[in-house]
């Protein structure tokens, strides 16, 4: 079982969304869909939105471990990225993502205080397709 | 914001599938997406089929916490279940959810030795819908 790199950025765009995972103050594993990421550097490194005050920069801020997938429904193939989320609130990293229309979520602009940015770094990945499974470093 | 149990429970049947998080020994959380539960009570218990010798179930034995997750991406509405994963290999359970056609899965048929159930407690839940998001216990 192999896949290229092309085939999971494919599979990335295709999603539609991101489903992102940390881990709690009492050690459980915390899941929620975000939007995809708003900027991609192959498959090491993802930056996402979010809110300052949301609680899951919360839970990044204590603890970095964290993981993303993504899903195609229709195949049932599946890519998991393991690794470190960064919780990001400099002004260089926020406007090279910020887009137009964000200020729809975050009304201050860039300078929003409730506006940072999520950058996440995968250290290995996993694939799920045809009911198996491999890991491999990124 | 408030939603009754029965809107989750539409939510959860009309989702088409199951995201479930575990901690695996390194303490970073791992995800991926599963067929909906074979069985429910109302949002507090749910019962996944999924093979003995998966990577999930080494990693829920060792550490029970764990999160499940449901997501309908045309609302954006999402229910995670915090809670406990047993594995469950006896006789009985097996039983009680087996579905004709599991052979294909496998084919040594209930006895079959890969073949083990994957039983969820919540304790709370996260509910995120309208950009925001709400803690209860179940």
């Amino acid at each position: 079982m192999s896949i290229s790199i092309a085939a999971i950025e494919k599979l990335i765009a295709g999603c539609g969304f991101s489903i992102i995972s940390s881990v709690d103050d009492d050690g459980f594993p915390n899941t929620k869909a975000m939007l995809l990421p708003r900027k991609r550097e192959g498959i090491k490194t993802f930056y996402f939105t979010t809110n300052t005050s949301s609680q899951r920069v919360g839970q990044y801020r204590k603890n970095s471990k964290a993981c993303i997938y993504f899903f195609d429904k229709q195949t049932y193939r599946g890519i998991m990225l393991v690794g470190h989320m960064q919780v990001l609130t400099d002004k260089k990293t926020k406007t090279m993502i910020w887009q137009d229309g964000d200020t729809m979520y975050y009304s201050q602009g860039v300078d929003d205080p409730d506006y940072c940015v999520l950058k996440f770094t995968a250290e290995k990945m996993r694939l799920y397709q045809n009911f198996s499974s491999e890991t491999k470093q990124v």
